[in-house]
Parts: C-alpha cells; sequence; structure tokens
C-alpha cells in the first residue's frame, strides 16, 4: 500500500505526479443524490491556484476538474466519483542535474533510497501540484458538511515573524491580498518582508489558521479515530508541515488546568463551553464548539542561493535550484489545509451514523 | 468500526476499560521467530506505572502483561498476539455524580451525545488505563525495531514553565526523579512547582520528546501514509495531546528556508545531513537522521477545584471531583509516546519490505 | 497483517490457539445500546460443541465465554466488546510426530514454508477451535440482526452421499440428531454412514445450507464489497470449504436465463419476486428476497489410517494419526456459516446507513 | 465506502459507468521498478473484447487503456498508477423505460431502493463494462507474478450443458474459437447450442476454470485473508458469479478423506503432492501445487423475450429487453476470472514478504 488512500468510509484516493498526463483522485463512499458538478468544485481549486504578482510560482496551469464518474443528472450516484485535472503546461524537460542530484528540504534522497530511482520532474509525487486532487476530492466532502451547516474556514495568519492580528480579522481581506491573510496591516508587511527575501533568495516558513463551525458534538471515534487524531494525519500528510495544533495547542504546556478546562454552562437552552482552549475536541470526540487548528509550514525548500548537497554517485556537490518558487507555502496551502479539515469530517460524520441503531 | 485498530501490516487493536474485567491487545502481523516474553513487555509496562510519592495517582494496579496467543517456546509465531492486563484493583463503585455529570476536560459529555449513555467508572473507555494495552503492543514493536539497530526513547522536556535543558541531558536522571526528565535540575524546579499546584488543587501542562535513532532512510510512504502523517495520528490518538511537533516543529513558521534546509553531506562514505531541523523527515518519509518528535500535553483536567459544569438534565451545577490525581500527564505518558511511535514505525518498516521486489 | 480482523464498520478480530490460555475475539464498531450478556452469546456457542456420543471428538472443553469490556450495565458500549474462551483442557503434550511430520489435508507445511516453525499443538492456530472465538463475535451480530427482524439459520444439508431432503425439512428435528439435520431419516441414514466410515478409520465430506430471512433490499456495496463477494470470503475463510454457492449455485452453469431470471410482482403493496433462482442478490446486492447459501466441508482431514507424507527433514514417511477426531465437519461448523453470515450482514447493514443522508 | 477498492498492500481501486467519460482503475501499492507500459495492458484487455460474430454484443469499444500515472521511463514508480479507458461509443440515449423499470436478474431494484435512483444507463456502475477496469488492473499483478515465475490462465469449460473435456485440453484452441474454450469439439457444440438458443431469445449460464501455476507455498494468512477467502471475495465480485469452487469443489461432500487428502511425496529432492484435490491450498495457504478455481457464471440476464417485473411505481409490467447481450457471460468473463485472481495472488506474495524478518 502506497498510502495513497484516507478514510474509512468516505475514502479518497489520489494519483499523479507533476509531469504526467494529469493528476486526480477517486472518491469512494460519497453517499448518494448530493448536488455536484465542476463549477462548484472549481471554486475550491481555484483558490488553491498561483495567486500572480511576485509572490508564486507563474506556471500557468488552467487546472480544470472533470467529473468522469460518479455523477449523474448532477446528483451523486453512491458509487465512486473520479475527478481529473489534466496536465497542460508540462515543462519539455531540461531538468539539469535534479535527475541526479538531492534538492536539501526535499523527499529526493529518500524516494531515490526507497524506490531505487524517482520520477524527477517537477518533484514528481511529492510535487506540491499533487494537492490539487486532494482539493477537487474535498470538494465533495464540503458539499456533504453543508447538508449539517458545517463550514470549514482556513487563512494564513503568520508569515516568518509577520503574524496576523485576531483583533483585525476580516474575511473580505482574505481574497484582496495574495497571501490569503484576514489581517490587510499584516499582508502589508507580509508582502515587504517577501521581497526582501527574494532578493536575498530565500524563503520563509508560514502558519495556516483553519476553523471548523457547526460541527455537533460526538464525531471522532474514541481512541486511535479520535477526531484530532485522524486531523493529524490529514494535515500532516500535506507536504512541509512541520507542528500540528488543536486549541490552544502548544501553549497548553504551561497552562494550568483551572484555567485550560473550558467549563459547561446552558445558553439559550443549550449546552455550551463558555471558553475553547480544547478547541472544540474531547478525548478525541467533537464537543459542539469550533474545531481549530492550527499548522506549520516550513519554508519552501527550493531556493535560489547555492545549497551544499550530494548526488546519487555520492559526490558533494554544490546545487543551485532554477526556475520559479514560490517563497511562502501557507498561502496556496491554505485551502489544502481546509479540504483535508474537511474530509476528515465528513468520513467521521458517516461513520458516526453507525454509533447507534436508533 | 470504533476505531480501537491502527496499522495497516503491524496492526494493533486494543480493547477494555477503566473498570471492567481487564484491558488488552492484539497484536496482528507480527513477523513470526522473533523471542517475546512476558518479561519483557513487562519492562515497559512498569515504566508507565505510577511513579509514587505525591505526584501520581496511588491506584495500585499491577499492571502485570500475560500473553494469552502468538507465542510458541518463547517466539513469535506469526499469528495474533494476545496481551492482557487485569484490572485488579477496581474501585468498589461510589461514582458520586460522575455518571450524571459532565467533567470539564473530559470526554464525558461527547460520549454520552454520541452512544446516548457511557460507562461512568474511572473514565471508562477513555480512561489513561487503556495506554497500558498500548504499552504492551508496543514492546512487541521495539521487538521488531531491535531487529534493525532501531531504539526510541522519551521523555519530559517541560512541565508548566519548567524547561528541561539540553546541554545537561544525561539519560541516567531519567530513572532518578519521578518525572521523566533529564536534566535534574529541572527535575527538582518541576518538584517545586508541582507542591505548588497541589496546594492550589491545580494541575499543569507538560511536554514530552520523543527520538528514533538508527531509523533507515526509505521508511513512510508519498501521500497520505507519510512517517510524519502516520506519526501525527498516533500521538494525537493519546488522550490529552494538542500539539504534534516534528523536527524543529513550530519554529519552522519563522525560519528562513535557507537555514531550516539540512544540507546532505558524505561522512565516512555515508550520506549525511549536517543538522536536523527536519527531524528526520523529508517529504514524509525517513532520511536516515533521527526522528525528532515533540507533543504537547494538556494539564491533567481532573483537579479538586469546584468547577462550573452541566449535568445530563440539562442544569448548570457546580463540580468538585474528588479521588487522587496526578497533577502532570507527561511523566506517565512519556513512555505511552515511545510507543506509539514505535508502533508506527514498525508497520511502515513491514510494509517498505514490499516497496520493491529485488 | 496475519488476516485476523475481518469487516469494515462492525470488525471482528480472532485471536487464539488450541493449546494457549484461551482464544477469543474483540468485536470493533458494535453499535451502543443494543442489549448483551455472557448467557446470550453462550446460546450459540454450545451449539458449537461436541456433540456427543460417538460422532465428535470428545475433548470436554466447557467453552464459557466471558465479556471482558465493552459492556456495561447489560447493554453495549459502543466501544470494543473483548470476549475470551479459556482453554481448560490443554492436552499434557504427547504429539508425538506432530511437530516434526505434516499432516496430509492440513496446513502443517504451509505454515512451516510460511513462519519457519508452527505451533504444532493441536493444530495451533489453524485448529477448528479458532472457530469458537467467531461464534461468539458473531453472536455479537445477531443482536444486530435481531433489531432488524432478520434472522440466519444453518444446518446439514448433506453428508456423504446422504444428502437431506427438502420436502421433510423440519426445524424441530436439528436438535433432535446430533448432526444438525433438519430430515430425520437423512440423520438415521447418515448415522449408519458415518458408522461404516469410522470402521474404515476413515471420514466424509458434507454440505451446510444456509438461510437469512428479512433481509431488506439494498444491502451490498456495488462493485468488491457486493454481499456475495463478502459472504464469499466470510465463508471460505471458514477451514475445509472448497466451494460456496448463492442461490442456485452450481445448477446456474446449466440454467437458461428465462428460467433463472426471477421475476419480480407486487403482492400485498409489496415488490416481491415470484422465484429465487438469484439466492435473494442481483448485483452484489439484496434483493428482499431470502438470502440462500451453501458451502461445501471437504472430509475430516485427520483420519486414522495411515498415510503417506514427508517430514521437515524432507524425508518420506508414514504417519498414523492418534487422538479422537470428528468423521464429518459440517454438524459443528454449522453454526460457525450462520454466524460468519451474520457478521457479513451486521456490517454491510451498518455501512448502508452511509448510503444516503437522508 | 462503496466498496470500491479490493487488496491490502496491493490495492486496487476502479470507477466509472457504462457510459459516463470512461472508466478506471488505479493501483496503489505496486513495487518499484517494474516494466510496464500500455501495449502490455492492451494485450489482456484485447481478450476481454467482444469475440466477434453472432455471439457478443457488437458495441465497438475500442477500450484502448492510458496509462496517466506511475510509470516513468517504462517503469513503475511505486507511486499509483491510474489507467484509463475513454468510452467512445455512448448510445445517445434511448433507454426506454430501462429508467424506470427494473429488469429481472440485474440490480436495478437494489440500486433504486438503496441510492433513491441509479444511473439507468447501460447497466451504470453494474455494467459489465466495469470488468475492463479491472482486467487493466490486473495486468499490473500479472507483471508483479511474473517475476516469480507464476502464471495465471482462465478458460471456458462449460457452456449450459456443454462440457469441456479435459483430455482434450488444447491451449492453442482457445484462441481459435470465439468461446475460449479449450476443446474444439466442445465449441463445435456450444455453437449449435448458442443458436438455439438465439432463435428462442434465451441465454445460458457457463463455467470458468482457472489455474495458477508456479505459486510457491505459503501464501495467504491463516484465518480472515486465507488465500481461498481472497479468491472467494475477489471471484464473487464478477457479477453473475453464483459459485466458487476451489480444487474439487463441490464434489468434496461426497468425498471421503482417505481418497481427498493429497498425499506428500519427495520427488527430485522437493516437496510436491501426488494429487491435488485441495487445487492447492491447505488451511488457507497455498501448499505449492496448482491453485485451480472455478466459478459458476449464471445465464445472461437480458433476454428478449418478454418478462414479467415492476416498475417504480409499483405497477407490474411486461418487458421486452431491446439491444444486443451476449447470449453467455464466461466468454468474455473468464480473463476478469484470471485476472481477480492474479490481483489476489500479487497483494498476499506482497504480505507474504512481512511474515518473517530474516
Amino acid at each position: 500500500m502506497a498510502g495513497s488512500s484516507i478514510g474509512t468510509v468516505f475514502k479518497v484516493t489520489t494519483w499523479g505526479e507533476s509531469h504526467g498526463a494529469g493528476i486526480g483522485a477517486v472518491v469512494d463512499g460519497c453517499p448518494a443524490g448530493l448536488p455536484l458538478d465542476e463549477e462548484y468544485i472549481q471554486t475550491y481549486l481555484d483558490r488553491r491556484k498561483p495567486g500572480g504578482r511576485d509572490f508564486s510560482t507563474p506556471r500557468k496551469e488552467e487546472d480544470k476538474v472533470k467529473i468522469l464518474s460518479g455523477v449523474f443528472e448532477g446528483k451523486t450516484t453512491g458509487t465512486p466519483i473520479s475527478l481529473m485535472i489534466e496536465n497542460t503546461s508540462q515543462r519539455s524537460g531540461d531538468y539539469g542535474n535534479l535527475a541526479t542530484t538531492w534538492r536539501p528540504g526535499h523527499a529526493d534522497y529518500g524516494f531515490d533510497v526507497k524506490y531505487g530511482f524517482r520520477d524527477y520532474r517537477g518533484g514528481g509525487r511529492s510535487s506540491g501540484r499533487e494537492t490539487a486532487a486532494r482539493v477537487a476530492a474535498g470538494a465533495v466532502a464540503m458539499r456533504i458538511l453543508e447538508q449539517y451547516g458545517i463550514e470549514v474556514h482556513a487563512w494564513v495568519s503568520a508569515i516568518g515573524p509577520v503574524v496576523c492580528d485576531p483583533d483585525r480579522f476580516d474575511a473580505d481581506e482574505l481574497q484582496r491580498n495574495p497571501f490569503s491573510m484576514p489581517d490587510a496591516q499584516a499582508a502589508a508587511k507580509a508582502e515587504a518582508y517577501l521581497k526582501e527575501l527574494m532578493l536575498e533568495k530565500d524563503s520563509t516558513g508560514s502558519e495556516v489558521t483553519c476553523i471548523a463551525t457547526g460541527v455537533p458534538a460526538g464525531i471522532g471515534e474514541p481512541v486511535f479515530d479520535k477526531l484530532d487524531a485522524r486531523l493529524g494525519q490529514a494535515i500532516f500528510s500535506i507536504g512541509a508541515v512541520k507542528a500540528v495544533e488543536i486549541g490552544d495547542g502548544k501553549a497548553v504546556v504551561r497552562a494550568r488546568g483551572s484555567e485550560n478546562n473550558d467549563p459547561f454552562r446552558i445558553r439559550n437552552g443549550k449546552v455550551v463551553k463558555t471558553t475553547n482552549h480544547a478547541g472544540g475536541i474531547l478525548g478525541g470526540i467533537s464537543d459542539g464548539s469550533d474545531i481549530l487548528i492550527r499548522a506549520s509550514f516550513k519554508p519552501t525548500p527550493s531556493i535560489f542561493q547555492e545549497q551544499q548537497t550530494v548526488n546519487r554517485d555520492h559526490e558533494e556537490v554544490d546545487l543551485a535550484i532554477k526556475g520559479r518558487h514560490d517563497p511562502v507555502i501557507g498561502p496556496r496551502a491554505a485551502v489544502v489545509v481546509e479540504m483535508m479539515t474537511a474530509m476528515t469530517l465528513a468520513d467521521l460524520l458517516l461513520i458516526r451514523m453507525t454509533n447507534r441503531l436508533d
């Protein structure tokens, strides 16, 4: 099992490399009768597109999704939904020494050791491009969540030292700047910072924050399929993620129980928590509050500075990566975090249907 | 699927509640021919035992493991290994209002919503006691890793504001203090801090650090079963974990690519990385360096202060939890982090055998 | 994965050998709130017991099941149900040359090649005794099916040349003869035949027929998890089964479409089929008719005649198996067929809940 | 989980309906480094093509397979292999009353009950056309088996009352007649029989026999993933199969142990069985002999006679199916049986690699 499937009931399998015929996903286990068309899925894919300007790779993929199966007369049929995105702008193939030299910060070395060789074109299977297939599949999960009034939203909350101020959170701002930041001031600072980095042929880390609202209590299974455990796998499966936090995350180390415990109260006849340090998950099961997730992305490993590395002949060499690469990963990855969250919730929501017979 | 199994080839299923007949694990897919006996497994279980003194719950479980199947004449047979630990000190049953009142910071509410009721004795299935079964199963994984020269070690690196100094790391110290801290000065400070907290009827968060050495390059599958993704699920499946970090973890947000990328070099004829910001995983695949993991544990939610909460009748009530509870989770959880790491590595090591035919 | 688990949502894992501490099963994914106790499960286990008299192995196992977890105050909690049956009558251990000699018709040779050695005591993991754990787990599945008005019944329909006459089918007869045959005349003939075989130190094949009534239409998934495909795996996983048939089974080879197609009609306002050649499954999905299954069991391979075989040193030897062995497998296996059917239906019933959101 | 995946390590997911954009398969877990190209796969697909003449449906699909991912420079990369076959001859869409009327012998009714509606074009997901995707995926499995010297061959052994004589088995004959029969005399009789049936607007059942040679001993896991159990699922997952037999199959019911047990002997220094009643599988594990499988296919349910049935409004109606349909399923299904066998063997061969560490 090359690990290309995720989920138990709502099961997503992705395939494809950066430079083959295309990439795609098969979504198995989607309930029948949901409205679904290519336009709906495309909306999400478009959010993953290179943002334009100087800050993201100008490769002009159209990333047009096609539904190849599983939808009939505008509705899901309950059978597998095959989604495909053709690779339209395959470079003609001058990869220089990338076939034989291991890029620092990339999976090249691991692939070569593991499989004996690798598809070195554009990162092959570990290209960020693989995530487009996840976004397409995640859109199907979103359709399920919509039926339950669940929304999932992710944005960039930090780029290097530039951190968004929650008090300035403005959802409209997300479309206005190329960084998916909800804070115009932070976005302006991030822009300046990135320009500086690009002059220095360098890149920066970033943080993505994700919130799921409307998730009912009772989602997630008690032990290994805890909601946070499944989110942990889903979010860490996105390349470049080095930390995942739920609720207060890393800050809990210094917290006291008396402040970290969220009191339950009754508001308008409903059970609520008056705080949400837990990020909506207690004992692996949703508690009815918002699910709060943060993911830390490492800096883009492809930088234009000369780097020390080694090649397949075990010679030490210097490598200068060419081409164009985003200097920061978060802005294009935010929608991927959103989608991995959506898939996880959809799967556990369906499993939850089987928890009781009544 | 109540989510009680983890792993694809090396597959662990746990069962049991705090106060039933016992708890246990079934390990399926362990290769045949490995030496295994109860003493070996017991060594790990003993590390999970209440540390004694004032700092951990004095429930005197013996936690003696029995091997019920899968081992013949001292060797694993390739068939399922059933491990059982009897519950010997079941309290006679005065749980007061815990049957009807939801403890803040616990899964009680989620369980009640999900299943309609719950086994309220001692936390039921979401009791920390369930982890004893994981430790027993993890010991089997350790036996596999030993054959490859892989070691996994975890310790407490922070308790509240008290942080171990890596420069004072002393492995021998781990057995000397009840906190599994490798730094005697930090342990002394932690002791003082915990005493203070206990007077205040409070608890604190903590951090566990885990390292796996000797892991060959090439472990982990490219997409959803990335080594870090699978570790993410495994570590988050431990109750009370709110953040998981690999390598530099959360610090990557502020890092630059030029400093975060680990250069490859040749040392003694072997490929090495001269730094290890990546924590031994690139693109989801091990790179031959040490695997570095950190887990942030929230403060013990069972505190003796009176807390605001709600009961099954949706009445607001005040709850004062009785009994004895550890004021910090990390010291007893360190070995659990170690074991979840070991299971994950063992599974992906076995899967790796199928990556090539030669 | 040593293949000791079956099912997707309702998932059963069995463990144990003939001569270890015991055998057992973990049932994960059982919905919460079902009434369950040891007495209920025991009813099924008792049906698997050696029938007594001369026709089955006189090993006096009590086969008393214990529920170790997952049930609280008489109801399933939604967490894993651990079931254990202790091995009480372990023979003291003179297995003669069975440790080194491969019994014809048994898995001994395969085990030795596969694992390098095997637990040779009483058949080890491939002992018929393993099926007791399945029966215990299957009883839990039966509890689920009961809630839907589904019943599953199996009986012996043939022993060697002696075939039950459907026109003489008498359910009460099943308890009266030691062969689980529903036809008294056939049972009498079978008794005579088996006596003759035992004098000749020989054994015979047999056939088990199973019917599931009350199964609603719509159970089973379209492609690889067709109801008949999943039943195929479940029934063939019982040792000694060499053929599985659904509905008319093997007879369809000679049938014509015009006679094999079952017409749909309306009776009392409901859709019915006026015949049931399909055995209740069309295109892998239940059609609302009775599910009809037949399993062909080979003759007991342990016979007392001297047989030609080979030992671990690759020497040709003659083997005379000692001890006592049933001369026919069907009578004790009927309840196992019933239970594997029940598990399969329970799993697919739960999965079916996720087919639509409304 | 809509059940569209099969296998644990070598995992195949199929997608697609008769009349969408196409059908396809994703093969995950194929080892790296195997030579693979479209021509190789096409060879197998061509065997599934309508045989021509009067005996199979004249729909002129080209069934040209495309490899969309997972192969680089002629070799598998270890990442998912996406295979697609476009649907080129979609009928323009007069399905008459098939949208609302349930064809006897088909899954229509089950689909409607299960999902609320169905893609009624050409059988939708339960069309025989789905098996083309399996054949493409199975070809990849065949590549793996080749490395071990394993061959899998299937043919039609009976059409209605016409049974091939094993003594006249002639492999060359398989390509000469349109029925995939290895016996020219039987093929001639089958032709006469089918002509007669077609005049009567009727169809017939058939039997496919499959043999796998070169399978080493030790393949298959002891309990639920027995080789025969996994074959049982795989073969029953092919539409229209109503019986699966291993070795002597159904004949074992009448057999005696003394004749059914295959003696082990040493020939040329190797362990062999002098007979093969077991069909190469003992206790669920391969024994080094040929694997022998038989599948019974029901008559094509689409016949041109008027049939009694019911429509979605629960009205009794008469249905006359139009179009062209094969009067017998076996000839085109033989290669599918072969391929499901190959996938099963490939998966269990890879799992077998993890049975021991040495």
